[in-house]
């Protein structure tokens, strides 16, 4: 192989090294090796920290090629090199795949400005869009408008153990105009294990990764008060009929086929069945609605906080300001709960939702 | 109240008195209480047995107010009236609520020729229509067409035993062409904890009803084999898609929307998260497929036969005599899973799936 053809290979880097980057690392690094269109080598930039051992992190995974923080047991790839060096880690790369937490990301971009090839591509794994009272905040917009790159987002029911174990998920691709380069994403993640879908829909895949969240919490409630298989069906069921809505009003571009894709009920059927914003609020109605959000994070989250319960009140205030509370009534009366204004067990007033769906 | 205003009332009977059938005529007791439209009086058709203690079942109804053997500890209201003379119980009703085991639908409806009322409606409540290769054989068109009446169908994630304890709950009525018949039935049905909307697609209703339970024994499998949770919302979001385009292909006028209602996608996830049909799968993935259903469904299911194991044949069988199968390769390894031609693990043999569904 000579060194013209080298260069032509596109070239991968992952930003972010934590469950869910170490597995995106793991995927991409066995396809990296497989198609000849990209460099085997793997760039992950670790944000560095010193564990017990006094040991580096990112010496750790370089010489284990495990994540023995984030991922311990499973192997990444030898061609999976942990840089803690983000310049460095990004030198050469064309296509940055994003999966720091999500208040990182404004910070990492501006770092990368003026530092990346001209044909760089991006992807975002990161689920954590916010809602401004004048229009959704979507962490690809983020992206795109901080690095002037084409971003494209991938999500889905992906709890990254499971895949790291290669037991069988999907996930879906959106992208807004390039099907080429959603193509060469979707090549760079699937495996025989990840089966993984683009569709011309940024948006829709983008806000169901964030909306399903407020459909947990409220799942959550009905497992707390022991309301059974009817009505957690039903809630979820309500639950993505207000996501399709909300995401329509927002972004008129939204398909209805995208809320049938992994992005969509695969996604919200695992967050309502597993994932800890379902957990802290089943906690929070087995407590009556007594201790407040922030003091069950605390206890069960080590300090991490719900994003379920900051976007449902993001949610709220778009509705509020748009005078939307009639055609929403399950995202309106979680905020009302997680804030205390009502009991838990107001998340079954039924007739609101039907009345709401006639009007959607 | 003169005897005019009397006989113009609606007067209702159910046939069937199961688990189900009691619930549902718990309901409807609530409603003629509550509407002047309905006649009180709730007649209930008791396919009569001894109960161990030598009184008649129909009897002990009447004196307890409960459904002893299938329904203990539940008030039906005092307004039902359980009757083992089925001529009788059908007597002066124009609306009949057919709530029976499906193998019972036919001897009962040639039992009943002749001896209803010129103005009868009929609503089926039964899952459990069969799939011939000629065409889809409805319970509601077996009803119609033997007693020349209208039948529209109620289906849902209607866990009886969950209705009964009035926690809440959803169903769908799927109705032909008469808006203001089906809009009666939900009067009859609905109430604070059971919320029912009527929509226009009498076929994609039932056949919700229908092949969802192909795609629990699919759920089932995966739990056996402790795939975890994105493999069974992956399982789930291809079943509901093949369920959607076996539906349209029987069915041209299915609509797309119906698959959001509650017999759609509602009652997909009550029924791959609880139901016997998973259940029994379940231990079949176990078992490794190694000991056959019947076996199974004999010790499980006190002789029971499930309807997803007998809906999956007839439904590959509809595949086969239309060269269907590349597109429905869930619902095919289903049937093949179930009678030993391929194991259990087939189930995510993703690539198929995702093949399938670029054609749909």
């Amino acid at each position: 192989m000579n060194a013209e053809e080298i260069t032509e290979k596109y070239k991968v880097a992952v930003i972010g090294s934590g469950n869910w980057g170490s597995v995106a690392a793991k995927l991409i690094a066995s396809n990296t090796l497989n198609y000849d269109i990209f460099h085997d080598e793997v760039r992950m930039w670790v944000f560095d920290e010193t564990l017990p051992s006094g040991e580096k992190l990112s010496d750790a995974i370089n010489q284990t090629n495990v994540n023995v923080k984030y991922l311990p047991g499973i192997e990444l790839g030898k061609n999976v090199i942990a840089d803690p060096d983000l310049d460095h880690a990004v030198r050469d790369a064309n296509m940055l795949v994003f999966v720091t937490p999500h208040q990182f990301v404004e910070g990492v971009c501006k770092r990368l400005v003026g530092k990346l090839r001209g044909d760089v591509q991006v992807i975002s794994l990161i689920k954590g869009m916010e809602f401004k009272v004048d229009g959704p905040c979507m962490i690809s917009s983020v992206i795109s408008k901080q690095l002037g790159a084409c971003c494209c987002v991938l999500m889905g029911a992906n709890i990254a153990d499971e895949i790291a174990e290669e037991k069988f998920s999907e996930a879906t691709i959106g992208y807004r105009e390039n099907k080429e380069v959603a193509e060469r994403w979707a090549r760079l993640f699937a495996t025989p294990y990840f089966s993984v879908t683009a569709i011309q829909d940024l948006e829709g895949v983008e806000l169901c990764g964030t909306l399903k969240n407020v459909v947990a919490i409220a799942a959550g409630f009905v497992d707390g008060l022991e309301m059974g298989s009817n009505t957690k069906a039903a809630i979820i069921r309500i639950g993505l009929n207000e996501m399709r809505a909300f995401s329509k009003r927002l972004s008129p571009s939204v398909r209805e086929d995208t809320f049938f894709e992994s992005c969509g009920m695969a996604d919200l059927i695992a967050t309502c069945f597993g994932g800890r914003n379902r957990k802290v609020a089943e906690a929070f109605a087995i407590h009556g609605g007594q201790r407040p959000f922030d003091d069950l994070e605390t206890e069960m989250l080590q300090g991490q906080k719900l994003q379920g319960v900051s976007t449902a009140r993001e949610v709220y205030q778009v509705l509020e300001s748009n005078r939307w509370f009639d055609s929403f009534p399950l995202f309106r009366t979680v905020h009302e709960i997680c804030i205390g204004n009502k009991p838990p067990s107001a998340i079954v007033h039924y007739n609101d939702f039907r009345k709401a769906e006639d009007k959607i």
